[in-house]
């Protein structure tokens, strides 16, 4: 089992109480994520979709069925692309100061489809290699039909800010005698055993990046 | 540590392939998550915030600060409200196969404020209970300033729909051969150890409903 190991909050460096932190810590979070949520909006009403998601240096970037609704719908549309890791959750002595710890990215700006044949087909290689280093190499190339049916959307990391909240619970000095257990209940994102489709030969090894998981940003 | 199990996929009872199922999978999604992505729209663009939930019957519910920008701007208006559970990561022999297993839930419509007092206090009572089974008759209680600081919003569950993907990767019958490992990365979301609060005297025992953490719904 892996354990996905959030940021290290200690080196975080804060702009303002919880929120607006620098590009290293919403890179992180961005990269130790593997799902995010896009927002777009559709005859004035939002759709929030789950999808997975990579980043390469200032952009944010997710795929999809280039006929799929989300797709069609979402670019060249303004949209809110969220990315929430939820840390742990905060009992304190009275109800409403009950919290959660996370850290959370919003990024707002309008994605464009990344069009160009070649700049498409890095990226999706980047998508597989950060997910799992050096995998796309040993996969049956993408085929022209494969990359024909699959649309890449960018949107730069410009309007990006973060959201942190750690530690204990932060409960009125009056309250702290009441007599309740007050703490946090960590949370984690483990891997549990590979589980090999049937078609694998049987004795075939399982690899290093699929036993010791973990998300990433891949080296070009 | 505790494992938050996941729905037993084999009990799903699935209308069509992926998506819209039925009320109580619909709601076992909902109520074994922590946390929802809250999407509505402010100047036409998309706002996606994470936030804390529950339910009670045929509704969900979230709060916040009266005063804060999500709650001011997501009552009264069109929502999107998006659970998603990510439970694996799917490796298939060519890139564009690769998938993820997760289970979702999707819930459009327009949120109204809770604004009968005792309905109110109820439901975030609920909510506590949710997280932590008999937890709120143990707090202290809530104060008129703190209920007059909260807002609730419900949001009915008329529309609300769910996707689920499960099982191993669908490769095309001619990669099967391919010679890469392929299969599923189960993911898990576990707890860890209670971390107390200074406050806490030093001989207090941890609460059962702190140790076997397990988020569901509560009983009236």
């Amino acid at each position: 089992m892996t354990t996905l190991e959030p940021t290290n909050l200690t080196t975080l460096k804060r702009a303002t109480d919880r929120g607006h932190f620098d590009r290293a810590t919403i890179d992180s979070i961005i990269d130790q994520a593997v799902i995010c949520h896009v927002g777009y909006v559709v005859d004035g009403s939002p759709v929030v979709m789950p999808t997975c998601h990579w980043r390469d240096g200032d952009y944010l970037y997710w795929h999809g069925s280039r006929i799929s609704r989300t797709m069609l719908e979402s670019h060249a549309q303004p949209v809110c692309v969220t990315i929430t890791h939820l840390d742990g959750l905060v009992l304190a002595r009275s109800g409403l100061h009950h919290s959660a710890n996370y850290r959370s990215v919003l990024v707002y700006g309008t994605p464009v489809i990344e069009d160009n044949a070649d700049a498409k087909l890095a990226s999706l290689k980047l998508f597989i290699d950060r997910m799992f280093p050096g995998r796309w190499d040993t996969l049956r190339e993408a085929s022209r039909k494969e990359m024909d049916a699959t649309t890449v959307l960018k949107l730069p990391l410009t309007e990006a800010s973060a959201k942190v909240r750690s530690g204990p619970p932060h409960d009125l000095e009056e309250d702290t005698g009441h007599p309740v257990w007050a703490g946090v209940i960590p949370f984690k994102t483990i891997t549990g055993n590979p589980e090999p489709c049937s078609f694998n030969p049987p004795d075939m090894p399982v690899p290093a990046n699929v036993t010791d998981y973990q998300p990433g940003v891949a080296k070009r």
